[in-house]
């Protein structure tokens, strides 16, 4: 562990704590930013603070948001009857990219995964639940990753929402398009065929 | 390319320009950052601005400093008669933890190399030059990496300086201590052997 000015020292140390980036990455980096100009330095500072105090989430879809409600929520020519459900902000974005789907999203902001001590109450199970029951909500899409956990999220809401008398579907699994049978996975390859459909 | 907010994908972009942060990394970073306490943000976001406001150089050594002279410069116990050359503020830390050496350094922020664009007038050799004519130094140890830039650094800087009558020396080359000579690389052994010392 080797010593610098104050400054510096507790720049590496700021840097450290990001995740993925050890000690010798933040000396790197320290390094840098103190190389450029006054100008970039203080856009990279203040882009930093920045996001924090503009970011919050959407008070309807728990998407992250510059104001109350965010834009995907206030696009009228969106439908409000169907949901599409995601595990994380980076999910929407995916999903958007794909420019198909023209419903709202909501963020549950994690999967349930007792073994990580993530609980059913430490994500927004509860805000969607409100969201089904004041609203008119026709679908909800699962569309948490095609894990362990993901799968058992979307099983534990589906139960939580259908007794509400909302369809609740899940996302397909099967090949990527593009993708090689002879490299795939014997689970996808399985979840292909159980999902097939007639030509 | 995805879009999130404003702020966050200024966040993503300004994150992105790091050395060895490519955009998905930048992505990870960003949403670690504005899912920390506003605290947590705003010590990140300081440090940075902060390194960059009090850093500068010392007016002698060059070396990094919050201060006009660093402390190395000031240290009243360490001798002006023998100055240690390194490339970078980050060899003097590795110099100083070998708790060897008791003079002073001087930092070239760089080596020479034609390749990469680097003229000997774009590195710190003039300060020294100006350091060896006013002071009283006895002795230069040329402390830059064994490398063809380093070496030729050494070289560039010892032929300005043995002509004012100043010792200029080299540190050695050969095995590292905890080395397994098996595996060490040719030239490595070829200065082991060219360096030896009579036992």
């Amino acid at each position: 562990m080797q010593h610098y000015t104050g400054a510096l020292d507790r720049l590496i140390d700021q840097l450290g704590r990001l995740p993925g980036i050890g000690r010798k990455t933040a000396q790197r980096l320290a390094f840098h930013i103190i190389n450029l100009s006054e100008a970039e330095v203080m856009a990279l500072s203040d882009s930093i603070a920045q996001a924090k105090l503009n970011i919050k989430y959407c008070s309807v879809c728990c998407n992250i948001s510059e104001s109350e409600k965010c834009s995907i929520c206030m696009d009228e020519k969106r439908s409000d009857e169907i949901i599409c459900v995601v595990a994380d902000p980076r999910d929407v974005a995916a999903m958007e990219r794909a420019k198909d789907f023209k419903g709202k999203y909501h963020v549950l902001h994690g999967v349930i995964s007792p073994m990580d001590g993530v609980t059913p109450d430490m994500i927004k199970i509860r805000e969607l639940l409100h969201r089904v029951a004041d609203g008119n909500v026709k679908e909800i899409i699962m569309a948490t990753n095609p894990t362990i956990e993901g799968e058992a999220t979307a099983m534990y809401v589906a139960k939580l929402i259908k007794p509400m008398g909302v369809k609740v579907s899940r996302i397909a699994h099967g090949l990527p398009v593009g993708a090689d049978i002879e490299y795939a996975d014997e689970v996808t390859i399985s979840k292909a065929l159980e999902g097939r459909r007639e030509l």
